[in-house]
């Protein structure tokens, strides 16, 4: 393995849920803005903004729409919106139509920009010795993250993150092996059993040994358990193609 | 602005389209891969997977697709897919059904893995040195991308990668600034007239100076002039949706 300053905070990377009191400085986070700015971003739209909530009474309810209770108690949240709202604006101030704005391909560019900018960030903010959490349950009810937001139509969020002094420090989580992760030329569509049943083992023994929370679990259960996240039903996480064409996206 | 070693590589972060004939070494690819599998991940699913494209002919296919030559020419490829083929294949071994894996919701998740991925993967390679670009053009002809790669339900490619020793330096391309990317509370859906057209005569200039491909161009043209890539148009990345369908992902 190759090694330096920047693969050793990658490869350390370790989700952190509780923070110091101490909020993000002003430079700090001018940096991390700065980073998040130079990120790639798809045809050279810059389809992406992202919005630095500080006002108590929202973070109490992403805290209550995201379940995590910590989120009004500590830590800096930041959330990553598509931005195809700024393009519209141009195109409208000078005269022309929404164009190619509605379509999925837009929408995906958006997306995308979005989500490169957050792991950007997300990075910096780790190599500054910051921890933090990425936030995909800003979608279990979406519509009111875009009005707590006050989002016009063609803005529509993506992720949330969290950033923070680490309040807490856990053990690294395992993940799926290398071999099943990796292909070349063409996609692998062999069931490698022996490779999921030597991870089970893996994430067990993490479950079972881990300092908070231990409990008795592997992968297979993870997903095809009785209580995994995958199991049939419908959600209010099941309203998100809903919002997203009110907000005027995905369309055709 | 706070500087480390991680933090210059992402702020002087430019594309790099041309690579010399050097291909990435063993230990390279590992590290990389190795960065890539640590990234976050949604619900701790893990729907991604990357495949190395190695084969000429192949990556000749990705030149045409992508109407990038150089694909051809140097660099390593690498596509990342959105994979919830693998919980598909571990939920029907243990006799569950597919459950959620067919909603919006559970194709984003996917999305988001593999975009951080890509992400986690060009900050360590750029962090070693290398250059590289991101290729949303492999949605030029997505359905095409799918067969190349024998892509079985439930996988769908998301963005290509292009990494090498680059053989091309260009000048940093601007940014719209940060007062137009981040805010606070609440969207800010205020028209600043004065601050886009600052951002004109920036990129004019950068245009009109750079070395290479110099044009007459700002930034109000490339959204909403008469060539901007966001006019009206049916093209064929407008079957994304189609092929995303097909695919068995995005149902409900």
């Amino acid at each position: 393995m190759q090694t330096n300053d920047t693969i050793t905070t990658q490869l350390n990377h370790r989700t952190v849920r509780q923070f110091t009191d101490q909020p993000l400085d002003k430079e700090t986070l001018t940096t991390l803005y700065e980073v998040a700015r130079r990120t790639a971003t798809s045809q050279y739209l810059q389809q992406f903004s992202l919005i630095h909530v500080t006002d108590l009474a929202k973070k109490r309810r992403f805290a209550s729409i995201c379940r995590q209770p910590a989120i009004a108690e500590n830590g800096d949240l930041f959330i990553f919106v598509a931005d195809l709202r700024r393009n519209q604006q141009i195109r409208r101030q000078n005269g022309a139509d929404d164009g190619r704005l509605h379509t999925m391909d837009l929408y995906l560019q958006g997306m995308a920009d979005a989500t490169l900018a957050l792991q950007n960030m997300y990075v910096a903010a780790e190599s500054l010795g910051l921890g933090g959490v990425i936030l995909g349950s800003i979608r279990n009810d979406l519509k009111a993250v875009t009005e707590l937001l006050d989002l016009p139509a063609m803005v529509i969020p993506v992720l949330g993150l969290r950033l923070g002094v680490p309040a807490e420090d856990h053990e690294q989580k395992p993940r799926l092996p290398q071999k099943l992760l990796v292909m070349e030329n063409t996609y692998n569509d062999v069931l490698d059993e022996q490779a999921y049943q030597e991870f089970d083992r893996t994430l067990a023994t993490y479950y079972a040994e881990r300092n908070a929370n231990a409990r008795q679990e592997n992968f297979t259960s993870l997903i095809a358990g009785e209580n995994s996240t995958l199991n049939e039903k419908v959600t209010k996480r099941d309203d998100v193609l809903e919002v997203t064409h009110a907000q005027g996206l995905l369309w055709k």
